[in-house]
């Protein structure tokens, strides 16, 4: 997507190892216009794919799985980090290494939101190593449902997620699709 | 607003000592028309407060930020809870407590996207005692903008925390204010 490349280009910045940081327009402060236009391609992308609710990771996912879903129309559920005391004592959790912390983190789900023969879209907003994505995979399958697409706003090719979410056969799509993160600054696309 | 006040008769729950449970259109999973619904009204009633930016806190306010933000054309900030490895080392940071935490959390916002001279409209999902909501307005504070509106999607009347932001002086506004969560389940709104 011409318009997410073009401003990853313009406002993110390439710390180094491996790192982009976008918190201009994605991650701290949220751009809503271009979110809104993620959405809708999202939502052209997987129109066909039978979706009956969108799955997201708090934080940063949550933007783009809810433009994602006003656009599609459907319901999107994000997995907390903590369980809230509104939670029942019977969930779906499961555990994921965090990219930004360090460490692993827990991945919650209420049974009450996830239901057996949910057609799941799985939205997100980086495609690293693909270990957050396949949490959510898990949860997805715990619950009973079936994972019918998974979308990420900004894939990092280098690191090999989308080889790990193969076996599942599903459509994977990523908005901006980022080759080489040089070490010289520059960030390189496919294309 | 009548479609969120019917929403949380049909579908929150009252669980008792003065939580009231909507994580099935809120909280957890999100209903995007609900919310987009929500941000138009925002919107309307923020029209003419000359706001530059809306500000939230992580994770629940962000969809009703968002959704008033697309409204609005105006960009989003969420101030984050912890410190991600691409903020900068000089941040502000403020306490505030969390009501479903039992403890103090840090509400952190780098001074990146809240500069000088910014018209801050505030959005959270809940205004209960308003702790959280003084936190961002410190925040705001510290970086030399000023607070114009603030917006909750539920408010609970009864535990004060309209008084507490009373002295700021500017419109504060809630989409559905509740007077009392009754010990027999029930919930009750003004009007």
């Amino acid at each position: 997507m011409k318009e997410l490349q073009e401003r990853i280009l313009q406002d993110g910045k390439n710390l180094g190892n491996g790192i982009l940081k976008v918190d201009s327009f994605v991650n701290h402060q949220v751009d809503p216009m271009l979110m809104d236009a993620c959405g809708r391609e999202f939502a052209r992308r997987f129109a066909n794919v039978g979706a009956t609710k969108i799955l997201t990771a708090e934080i940063s996912g949550i933007a783009p799985a809810l433009t994602t879903a006003i656009h599609l129309g459907l319901p999107v559920v994000y997995a907390r980090k903590h369980k809230p005391i509104t939670m029942p004592d019977q969930v779906y959790l499961t555990l994921a290494p965090s990219h930004t912390k360090g460490r692993m983190v827990e991945l919650i789900i209420s049974p009450e939101y996830l239901a057996n023969d949910e057609k799941v879209l799985i939205i997100d907003d980086f495609l690293a190593s693909g270990a957050t994505i396949l949490g959510l995979v898990r949860l997805a399958e715990a619950s009973g449902s079936r994972v019918v697409g998974i979308g990420a706003l900004i894939e990092k090719l280098f690191e090999g997620g989308r080889a790990s979410l193969e076996s599942l056969g599903v459509p994977v799509e990523s908005l901006a699709c980022i080759t080489k993160l040089g070490e010289d600054g520059k960030i390189e696309f496919r294309d």
